[in-house]
Parts: C-alpha cells; structure tokens; sequence
C-alpha cells in the first residue's frame, strides 16, 4: 500500500479484530456503494488475514455494483451461531444493521463501529468514527494498512468504488486532496477507475429516466428549495420500480436551489424523503430530527402520510432552513 | 510544486519561451475550461517570470468561467505590434486560434503549439502534443515545473479548472492516477476544488431544469437509440432560453442506450441535432454528411425541417449506427 494512513484504528478496534476468528461484518440496509465496497474491502481483509468471517446485509445489492469482486459472498441471513465479534461498516446508528443484526444472539458479542457519518451515534462499544474521511472505505483502507494486509486489485476495486460513488465521482465538498491521492493508488493497484465510474454513474435504467421526466412535471422552487415528487401513480407501468436515482443531486444543480428535495411514495404508502444541501446549508439536522440521518449536505427520512402532505409540511421546514446559512 | 513533472517540453520550447519578452498566448475559440484555464495559467508563469504577455481569446468566457483569476486580462481583439512570440493552448489547428491570430502580423513570428488533442495537424514550428494528458493544463503544470515558476493559489486554480472541466470531474476515460494526484496537489496549493466542482457543473438555470423535465415527456428508446424533442411549444414561458443543456449526456446513462440525441427546435424554424454515443459506437459520421462535425462519441449538426420528421429520419439512421460497433 503506498498511500500513507491518514487515521489510525482505535488499538481497541485492533485487538478485538486479531483475537477473532469469525467476525460478522454488517454493511447497512438499502446498501449503496461504501457500505457494499467497504463489506468486501473489510471480508477480503479477513481472508487474508485467515480468518472466516460472514459478510452480511439485509438488503439486495444495488445493480449497478453487482460487478463488484466476491460480492456472492455476502449473505442475507444470518443463522450462524458460531460468529464472535460484529463489525458495522458505515451504519450510523443500531438500526442500519438491519435484521442481519440478531439482538438475542449477537447482543452479547463486542460490537465494532467502522463509520465516517457525523450523525453516528457511536452505539459500539468501539466506535472509530471519523466524519472527516470521505468515506467510510477510507477508513478501510487505512485499518488495512494497519493489519499489514496486501492490497490487491479486488480490495482496490471495492475501495475505489465506495470512495468514488459516496463522493459522487469526487465532486462532494468532503473530496480531499487525500481522496483524490487515494483514488489514484487504488488505480495503480488494478482498480478500473473509467469502468467504475461508467458503471457507477451511467447506469441507469430507461424506467429511471422516464420516472425523472415524470417527476420533474411535479417540480417546484420556493425560497431557494427544490422539491419534486414521485408517486405510485407514475411508477404504474415501471415494472416495480420506485427510485428516481440521482433526480435529487440534479435539482440542486439549479442555480437558485440552495435545498432539493425528492418525496417518494413508498408501496406501502409511506414517503421516503431525500434532502440535498448547498455548502453553508443543512439538511441532516432536520432529518435527524424526523427520525432520519446523513450528513449536512445529504440526508434523509422516511414519514407516515400523504404525499402532497408531506411535502407541504416538510417544503414548509426546508423554506426555513434555506434561509439560514449554517455555520 | 509537489508533483513530478510526467511531460517534459521540448528544448525548443523553453529556448523560445525564454528569449521572449511579450509572447502572444491564444486559446481556441469557442474556449472551454481547458482553453482558459491553460491560457490564464500561462499567462500568471509569464508574468512571474518577468514577461509582459498578451492574453488573448476570439470568444466569450463562458459565464461559469468568469470566476477564474486575472480572466480580466485577456483580450479578444489583438492590436499590439510588439509580440514576438506565438503560443498556442489546446488548439488543435490554426483555425483554432480565430481572429486574434492575424496571419499578416503573427505569420512571422515563431509559432508554439501545447496540446492534448488526438488530432491535432501540428500546425507549429514547434509541437508539444501529448495525446495522454487528460487536458492541455497537464502540459502546462509540467511547463511550469520546467521554468521553475512558483505554484501560487491562482496558477492552482486556473490549473485545476482546466482539468476539472476537460475530464468532467474526472469521469472521462482519459483521467489517470497521475490526474488524480496533480488534482490533489494543486487544491493543496490552494486551488478550491470544491468550489470549482460547484460552478463548473452544479450552474444551470431553474428553466433549464424544467425544460429537462417537458423534454424527457417525449423520450423514447429504439434498437438502442435514446431521444427526446425539445420544441419550442415546451419553452414559451422559459425566457427565451434554448438549449436543455446537458441532456443528451444524461439520455446516454440509460442501459439500454447506446446512442442518445436531443432534437432542438431552433427560434427560426430549423432543427439543432446533438448526439452521444458510448464507447464502440460513432456519431461522427453521421454528423459530418449532414453538414455538422465532432468527435466520435459526441456531435451535432443543425437542418431544416419539421421537427417530427427530422426525429424519425435522423432516429432510422441512428438505428443502423447503433448496429455496429465501431473500430
């Protein structure tokens, strides 16, 4: 590894890592790319290391990182009886574990947060939590350094597309000269930047993009937020799809948006609200306290009620947030 | 300067460059961020090499660009007899240079040329061509490294615009390792990446975002050919705003996509057409025996027409190019 460790792991973290023999590494639920990139990074790690470790996570892997190396290995459910240490990788709080996290069986094992959300609420009884890496795969990489393991091109390729898909292709304000210097070693170590990027970003399916088009007949601008909506109505003959991927980083691309918003109405009848920032504003604040999480700049929630409702009341707490910049 | 030069530029290059006292630096017309970007960054090692440049550009900076440093200085009309130089920045042939090249003047003057693209005619009696540089900027870093100019905030930020802009922040094929860390080296130098990121790609107007959106309403995909309409019933109430900038790359993030075109009905009745293609495919040709140029991967040509029929002809073309694959 030739890039140099910018954070150092807990020595805490190290130890409970070295005496295990078969940790059950959990990537949050409704996965994107550093929560599944930092789980393989973290699995082939173990591998490595000889250890047997269970990769698991609730919920399906999103298409567009089905490329990624040994991603097979990741399991859904989680029966063994025999796993001795969790290691939580980019999940904010105990919820994110998702039902991959059995209270009654693996409550009584030492639990390992590996995180970079400042919203984390350090529910380990290890936290390594910093909100300064750009993801939570930098941290991975740096715990690799740490353990002396090798970084081989299938490491490089899961770090390379968490760090490049949490900062957006390196255009989120928490991109550093660090991320750009690491992007660049896990290049060199076989990690196929120009095919991650085209993977990660220009991979949609045409149902994504009638569903932008239909959501964007819906939008609005008010005192500087942005919001659309995205009803059942419109999926209808969508095939089951529900997700207007990346429509919420496009709306903040207005000029006059300072705030976009993205309301989706959710099979169930609940609305998934997606929340963007301008630098100097905030949404997590807002959405934590909705009962939600992210970061300043993007964050999110989900809430029980109407759409029109719900966008209502929410615009109505965004207008206000727009209108102040944060510090 | 923290990062290996990767390009040396010819001994020519420097010897003419040093005996110079007020060389003529051009970039291309139409200027991208690149053009401006090398061009401003030139200009600032000349100045601090002790030389009294003249800046010039035929165009426009686009209005994303016009936060860069000293842009003030370059002018679009060249009445100065004194030059005794010509430098030429990602200009790929003479006709590049526009109208502040005046042939009866400059003719005789040695003429430099510092480019990246692949096709450049090596129009200068010396050619510092690097079809590897994913952008002209690359060069002139490495040329500053050469002439042991000092690395200040503003040659930073003109530098790292340039390669932001030319790689799509960083996403095009051709960004390298070696893009990565120069990019990580100049924002240390005090370049703001994240503000370049923001005014480069997060700048469009709210009307163009709805413009997107009546757009997409007619998409439709064929055979691999992604499309839409932009009529100009859909932009009575935009302002007289045109184009949906920006939209024909995103049509191109489809999967099912291999080909995407944006039909514009133009103010006076004819039909702007601008194509993408992914990598193997070509829109180049097509463009060019309509009367229109580019590259490849992405072209354009206008013609008259209604705006139905200039669709399905121009789509049943596409159809046959999105058959095969190219070389």
């Amino acid at each position: 590894m030739t890039e140099e460790p910018a954070y150092s792991p807990p020595a805490a973290l190290l130890e409970a890592l070295h005496s295990s023999r078969r940790p059950l590494l959990i990537a949050h639920l409704s996965p994107d790319g550093d929560a599944i990139g930092s789980l393989l990074a973290a699995g082939m790690m173990c591998w490595h290391l000889g250890k047997d470790p269970v990769l698991a996570c609730q919920d399906r892997i999103p298409i567009n990182l089905q490329f990624l190396p040994a991603q097979e290995s990741i399991v859904d459910v989680v029966e063994d009886d025999d796993v001795d240490l969790v290691l939580a990788l980019d999940c904010s709080d105990r919820s994110r574990l998702g039902g991959v996290y059995l209270p009654r069986r693996h409550g009584r094992l030492p639990l390992i947060v590996i995180d970079h959300h400042p919203t984390n609420d350090y529910f380990g009884q290890v936290n390594w939590v910093e909100p300064a890496a750009c993801a939570t795969a930098e941290l991975v990489y740096d715990l690799g350094v740490a353990l002396g393991v090798n970084l081989d091109a299938d490491i490089a390729t899961s770090l390379l597309t968490a760090i490049v898909t949490d900062t957006r292709g390196f255009t989120t304000f928490n991109t550093t000269p660090r991320s750009l210097r690491l992007a660049a070693t896990l290049t060199e170590a076989g990690a196929p930047l120009g095919r991650i990027l085209e993977t990660a970003f220009n991979n949609r399916s045409y149902g994504v993009v009638r569903l932008w088009g239909r959501a964007l007949e819906s939008v609005e601008l008010e005192d500087g937020v942005i919001s659309v909506v995205n009803s059942k109505r419109m999926r209808t003959d969508l095939n089951g799809l529900i997700r207007a991927e990346g429509l919420v980083s496009f709306l903040l691309s207005a000029n006059e948006a300072r705030i976009a918003a993205v309301f989706t109405e959710l099979p169930e009848g609940q609305v998934e609200v997606s929340l963007r920032a301008r630098p100097g504003y905030d949404v997590a604040t807002l959405a934590l306290a909705l009962g939600g999480g992210g970061h300043t700049l993007a964050a999110g929630f989900t809430m029980v009620g109407k759409l029109t409702e719900v966008r209502a009341q929410v615009v109505a707490r965004l207008r206000q947030a727009a209108l102040t910049t944060g510090t």
